[in-house]
């Protein structure tokens, strides 16, 4: 069969999901808002709710959308994925894990509370925001202005994109709802975890979150990861392969807030979701996945992006654990 | 007997009380530093460690002094006491209620972790540094300035001293050291617990931390509280008499960190003490007992000041539960 | 003016009381079940809603009671009053602290949790199931048969009532729904505890639970406390004078359940309650107050009863921290 | 390269992997014993210390092995893995979500709690001893003895050995320290977790706990998972296809105690610990791994076990997110 004919029925299969899980959810998408976390409110009816796109590419460098995949929203906390990968770059796994863990905690992203690992003193990983601001603190050491330059340049490295930038909106809209990341800064201060200019650490954290993606960066990030740290389409090099590893089993154990452990049980996939809707997928080999669709569930993930990634798992065995592989979908054309 | 002779008895009594506590805590002062609440240090022998001072006061308005009576020192958790009153007089019962809880927490004050009242959406108690936080935000309504002064003068009629001000070199100190009570800030704003101004109200929260007093003026200030809230020199009311058993029940059930049980069981005198070694203690319609020596054990409590207290209340039957009243130390002249 | 015509203004403001709290609480009675702590359910209307009966007992052995004072109920949690004693008693003060706590403990009563005070290996107090599990076994040595004959004893001489006795319904039922203090009693063994035969211990504590008393036995028993451990009625004394102190100090910090706190800063006044819907108060040197009305709140304590006590509280003074007594209702007499 | 070739290769390389753990703790081994939880106690020298071996099984149904690989020893924790697959078998998966979760959990295996999933209702998962218990407790339904001989019949097939059987001494030592388990139980039957019959119960999972394996049984059961639920030996399925990957990724996120997190991280392969020394690893599609050595680390975690499977995933690139692949030692003569 010729690669036409092949992407052809890719994109056939595709389309056919996103209406399967457009229609299904229309009128009742879960939304979620959280004063303590600023998180978005959806819960008047408006053209965000309807928002919804789906789009995959391959590690041979094909890429495949549907929906609205030109509509660009805020990485959110799917950008600790990459800022995880620059601080290992930079200080090596020993060195980061002295100062981030790798467990997963139970601790709802809405508590009331804020905790830390007791034991090891020290945030529980580096999925979680007190995690990331200590990645993003380990990886800036040029001052002000030149971490921001350097994850800039890596996120538009992983998307192949050189247009990828800070939404300035969204980072001010962040930045007047940030007082538990302002917390849990000085807490850990209090205690050495993180250096001394709390505030410019927050923004610069706050400033990563800001950027904007659409679900075709985010699929090319995610297939970056599957292909062992190289774009697929523009074959650079973005992390190094050792630590390609570490990102997907931080992301496997504890990507998904409080549901991290019934999603690696039933989708098996190492994810990573923002509050903006996003969900960032990597199926090592073989694929990047990204979803977005804005409305979320009590955990704060996105309620399309679980039905879809849940459909995709099952359909195309991509769980980590499958031992029946069909993927139906995307290598009869492969084989033939 | 003449009342000159029965002072005489008391000071006499007073004296070797304090001879016998001098004696056996000499080299074994217990030390105590936590990085993360920027709490005293005191490992290194110096004078510091061999201060010691025991004021009585009664409600009669006689003091007696043994000790170090005239060495000043800050007031530390023991405003929380003062600025609880204030909040009372400022807002009602039932306003201070809805903002700041009154039960006990088992949280130990040196705990990685922030925690606050989950089910009510409030910190535990004003006795705890959260609590004196919104209790502090609580009575200022003047702006910069108009609130510490207020402060100031209230302590001040409390102590029947005018020359009590704010120990500049110690407000810095704590200020350089107060990244929690700024964690918990930001923690309870995003709550909406505390008014905008974290910044305005720390420092006003540490300014009245930092107010100096003596173990003497300490002793008045208990004695105010033992006299119903009218200073038994001065005469003059600071308190109004309805809250008083507001402020005594707070300081019973959480006054002395997490020793705060064994404390009402053992001594059972409210009670509230403060990291700079000072302890405040009221016997209601008697007494008021100031200890003051540096060295502190583990809950953060003055090994000295615990000790001298429970002497006391064994001795003078001072227990709220006792049922021997024996005041053999302070009443003979009254049964003379 | 005459006992007689004082007795007649009590009873007739005792009688005016109980007219108040009966017509209020009406047909609101708060009602409770938890399936895992074999709570009463009483949401169904029926007689056992409208059971209501206050009663007083005085430290000069006068009684007085309102409603339904002739109905017997089971003791439930108060029990752990008198077995504290007990154990005081049976071990001395220090013996016993080894063993159970003096702290508040946070947890809820229907918490799915089992939790015992980490810091120090023991129940965090005496006044929660887990503490009284430990002593009950510290009194009991004579094997089986013999604690239960012994505390069936003390329980008469504290009511002055020789026909208390367990009944057998009651009991019955508690052990068939009795999981969680098993739960509590295996896990205390693991860790060393309590004494081996958990069956049996559990036995014991769930029949003097079950030991049945009027509210006007509960009054004289409280009157005992209140009088220093001689009950004002036979004038036999039931506890040592120097463990009043240390049974009334528990009830204070830790005898209404998590509501405590609350209570200790609006009523003030030693108590302890049960799920029978009965709550005994001690006003130290004056009187025993015993409240019964089954309706319980979301603490496990009775709407009544504490609406009851906080009147009452507030009307005579009785606050343990009160700085203004009114005495109104009981001490006109003694003033005339 | 022949395939005895290949044999002697694998071999030599294993001898060597032995030797190096084998001689660098050799007098260093982490001793434990935890009274509450029964934990064998290793603290002194004795051949129980020596103990050590090796044992791989591959898909292809070879098998090798080093050192002790004919001691043996009690599954322990390990048998949780099988009987919660059978219990997926009897329920299906959406029975069994209901009643046991799929998170981690970071409550230490010591803890003086017992903690359960508040969220839910539900044990956290079914690697820990609550979560086994109800697994335990899902299979058996034919009554005392039907369930056991069941269980036995299956393990068997895991190992393709008719000769497992219980030992009987270890079953009586851990029933004679087994009350956390038994606090457990009463507390999950205290709200319908569990079935009536908790020592009957508990009496089921202590014998699976007490089935006698060698490292050769262990690494042979590893193999059938590894082998998507076909003994690899015998050729025959033990458990259905579709229950496979559901078993590897509760014990890829929560088989090794409170090191899962870490242990998914650097070493990455669904692995199952036992406090008795033996570790069950999984590579699927390739191999499984059977390390025994009673020394245990502060997490209950065999020392020699975690560094030898560490090494060997390092090696020969298992980790289930690596990236290179050398699979040195294993796969050479495949590809000859």
């Amino acid at each position: 069969m010729p690669a036409g004919a092949t992407h052809q029925i890719v994109h056939e299969r595709l389309e056919a999901l996103y209406q399967r899980h457009r229609k299904r959810h229309g009128d009742k998408i879960a939304t979620y808002y959280s004063p303590g976390a600023g998180y978005y409110k959806l819960d008047e009816p408006g053209p965000e709710h309807d928002r919804f796109a789906i789009s995959l590419a391959t590690t041979d460098g094909d890429i495949y959308h549907a929906g609205d995949h030109d509509h660009s929203f805020a990485l959110q906390s799917i950008s600790k994925v990459f800022i995880y990968g620059m601080a290992l770059e930079t200080h090596g796994r020993a060195g980061v894990l002295e100062r981030v863990g790798v467990e997963p905690t139970g601790d709802a992203f809405n508590s009331i509370s804020i905790a830390l690992d007791e034991r090891h003193k020290r945030p529980h990983n580096p999925m979680v925001n007190a995690g990331a601001l200590v990645t993003t603190d380990l990886i800036e050491h040029g001052g002000a202005g030149a971490g921001l330059e350097r994850i800039v340049g890596v996120m538009r490295r992983y998307a192949g994109n050189v247009d990828l930038k800070v939404n300035e909106d969204d980072y001010a809209s962040m930045l007047a709802s940030s007082d538990r990341n302002r917390a849990m800064s000085y807490l850990m201060r209090s205690f050495g975890m993180i250096s001394q200019n709390v505030e410019e650490n927050l923004a610069l954290y706050l400033r990563h979150c800001a950027i904007h993606v659409t679900s075709g960066d985010l699929a090319v990030m995610a297939a970056t990861l599957a292909n062992g740290g190289v774009n697929p389409v523009t074959g650079e090099r973005v992390l190094e392969s050792r630590y390609v590893r570490d990102v997907l089993s931080v992301m496997h154990t504890c990507g998904m807030y409080d549901f991290a452990g019934q999603w690696a049980y039933r989708i098996g996939i190492p994810a990573k979701s923002g509050v903006s809707g996003g969900i960032l997928a990597v199926v090592p080999g073989k694929l990047g996945i990204a979803v977005f669709s804005p409305g979320l569930d009590e955990y704060g993930n996105s309620v399309r992006g679980i039905k879809v990634c849940e459909e995709m798992s099952e359909r195309l065995g991509l769980h980590v654990f499958a031992t029946d592989e069909e993927n139906a979908l995307l290598e009869p054309a492969g084989h033939s």
